[in-house]
């Protein structure tokens, strides 16, 4: 295997440029045109299309969408106590850092008599979505239920496709019940996003769609959230990345195990190294092979390697300049001043901080959450949080003191626009007060 | 003129919800074709593409894009004392209730050596956009420049169209600058949108544009976006709406003021009064054509109140609930128990209480933001606030005793997973830790 190093300054503006170039988003008319058909099939047909299209593309004939509580309980049997107590820890701690997010209410006197408040709401309905492709994911179905359940949502529906057997996988089931969400169904890809969006017999209509997933599920949200009939969804996806910076100090077996963590996330995922020491470099590139022949995602791991780099820089500093230009999902820092560097960190997803803590840690159950923003969308989006759950309504209210203050203020702003009618419902209330 | 006026319980349901529908969409194949032609010669050509285009949609030919120290000096001395204070009084009531939404940081302890961390940072660059198409607003100027100035934005650009003689409207450049913003640029419609998304020789690329606009700044604004490269934006656009709830108690004049001001932002606008009393909505229709002799955009009133509605209904209850059925932007409940029905109220953009708390004002001065979700988006986005210039990183530190705590937790779920990488990062440092 051909491991990709460079020495940042000797390349050419374009090679740099390059290097830092996400992977190519494959054209995807036919994706847009399949699931558009989809859509169209799931708002005309309803149920009797979430059974077909199962069926086609899943290879399984349900009887019911709905997972049972003998399902539920089946899938909690099923598990070990080992990975029940992880499971339970992990939402523990998702839990302690998420309800650290609730925003309390806002209210200001902005001038005497005039109250301006913020309230924040949870959304009426919420739909979860979590993959099953190339392995069930538990922690999905815990980064996103924790929040929803958190946020308080009136309804929360969560999917993920059934497996040849017609059944969800038990981790998944496990984990979601116990995160605050027992309505599960049995259905995957763009007809569960279409479900979900415009509702069926069987499936509640909600605002907002949440969760990763593979092309087809990524364009279904794209497309539901360009309809005001349809859902938002949280957030535009990509490829899953790494950034680690490393100085002399950092141990090369953990940044090897921390890059090929993300590289067995799937062939698509980025891994950058910046590192300022050449021996480091050679060492974790040593490692890199060593560790490769324990993984079962090899395949995986080297075609995902194959398009990341190792970069040896002139400084820190200019490590973490680069990183601010990336602006990567995840951000390890195995530095011996990682705390003191961090101020100067800008445009990352989440950051590891130091030789101990793996990105592993928040991918399961630091308590942050691991759907964050990638292919550079952490230049000016957020990673998920109770907030993306809720929405801010503001409110006003404005005694005769206020109107007295204010009034005066917004008739002169309406005459600047021309707004006869703004003015006039200022000075007709002015009036009345005056008039004894 | 004919007011549409209905019984809600005489209504059979298709009726109702053509009443609730929204005004629709114009289809804009064209407008979508012309903005991504826009878009195109913007990023292929920059300055030069915007000064063509600005001669041909704005006709004028301008000498530079930016504003001058001399026009910011000239614009201020154009204006009366009292549109200056009037300015300065509403970004000061703007900004107060604006700087009470900054977040501060987050900082958790989730187990024992496991600390969890969320900061919020300010959006490198924004772009603004204040429209100038029916008449200047300074109002979206102050609306949009205090919360970018408080989120401490380093690169804060507005654009605006120029007007026939080169210039942008005094009023919006006054407060531009006294609201922080003080690199303006005279460019107008998609081609300003695309300058700041992609970034010209004159202007910067910003990473997330804001403010209302026409369908072909809106269609923009889409398009840049979906593109990875592009920017984001606020949030969708649709046209301006007004729900007024009101009781036999509420002033027949002011109702009728409420609903004529949301009716002369333009043709599309649309208004409707939910109301348990007979009487009142007599007086308020009788009101409404007082009211309209005053005005001097009649025929936009006209055409706005053609699909509005009038709507009696059972009781206040029943209002509230097909309020937040409806989700406006705007809701006025002028009601004698106004603050204790707050609390009913859901999916709103923003709330006015009472009868002396006339949309005006949240237009203008009282503090809220102006810029809201309309067109029942305020379902699943809120208004505008200090949040949307910033976004949120979290962070994670780990020590020794809390690699002990969680480390085999996520060894637990990764071994789940089937992610052999993402548990030997953690297993290498857990028998360190145990070596001595």
């Amino acid at each position: 295997m051909k491991l990709p190093r460079y020495q940042w300054s000797d390349l050419a503006r374009a090679q740099q440029r390059a290097l830092f170039q996400r992977p190519a988003v494959a054209d995807n008319a036919t994706i847009a045109a399949s699931v558009a058909d989809t859509i169209r099939k799931v708002r005309a047909e309803g149920d009797a299309a979430l059974y077909a299209l199962t069926a086609q593309f899943d290879q399984v004939s349900l009887d019911a969408l709905s997972v049972s509580d003998a399902e539920f309980s089946a899938a909690e049997a099923s598990l070990s106590k080992d990975a029940r107590e992880a499971i339970l820890t992990a939402i523990d701690n998702i839990g302690t850092f998420h309800r650290a997010q609730q925003a309390a209410p806002i209210r200001v006197e902005t001038m005497p008599g005039v109250v301006c408040e913020r309230i924040s709401q949870p959304l009426d309905a919420v739909g979860l979505y979590v993959p099953a492709g190339l392995a069930p994911l538990p922690s999905a179905a815990m980064m996103l239920s924790v929040p929803a359940a958190i946020a308080a949502c009136p309804i929360r529906v969560l999917c993920s496709p059934p497996d040849s057997q017609g059944q969800i996988d038990p981790a998944i089931l496990f984990a979601a019940r116990n995160a605050g969400v027992s309505t599960v169904f049995k259905l995957g890809g763009a007809q569960a996003i279409a479900a979900m969006a415009y509702g069926t017999a069987s499936i509640p209509k909600v605002v907002k769609v949440f969760g990763p997933g593979n092309a087809y599920v990524t364009e279904a949200k794209s497309q539901v959230a360009s309809d005001p009939m349809g859902a938002a969804q949280d957030m535009p996806a990509g490829p899953s990345e790494v950034l680690v910076i490393a100085d002399a100090a950092a141990n090369p077996q953990y940044v090897a195990s921390d890059l090929l963590s993300q590289a067995e996330h799937g062939p698509d995922s980025q891994v950058i190294l910046l590192c300022d020491d050449a021996q480091l470099i050679d060492a974790v590139l040593a490692s890199i092979r060593d560790q490769l022949a324990l993984l079962s995602r090899a395949d995986t791991v080297r075609a995902s390697l194959a398009h990341s780099a190792l970069i040896q820089v002139d400084s820190i500093g200019q490590a973490i300049q680069l990183s601010n230009e990336y602006a990567p999902e995840h951000l390890i820092l195995n530095l011996v001043d990682a705390r003191e560097r961090l101020h100067d960190i800008r445009n990352a997803g989440s950051v590891f901080i130091g030789q101990l803590t793996p990105e592993s840690l928040g991918d399961y159950c630091s308590g942050t959450n691991h759907v964050l923003p990638t292919y550079g969308y952490a230049r000016n989006y957020s990673g998920l949080g109770v907030d993306q759950f809720m929405r801010y309504m503001t409110v006003q209210e404005v005694n005769p003191e206020g109107l007295r203050q204010v009034g005066p203020v917004a008739e002169t702003l309406a005459a600047l626009e021309g707004l006869d009618a703004h003015k006039l419902a200022v000075s007709l209330r002015l009036a009345d007060l005056e008039t004894p």
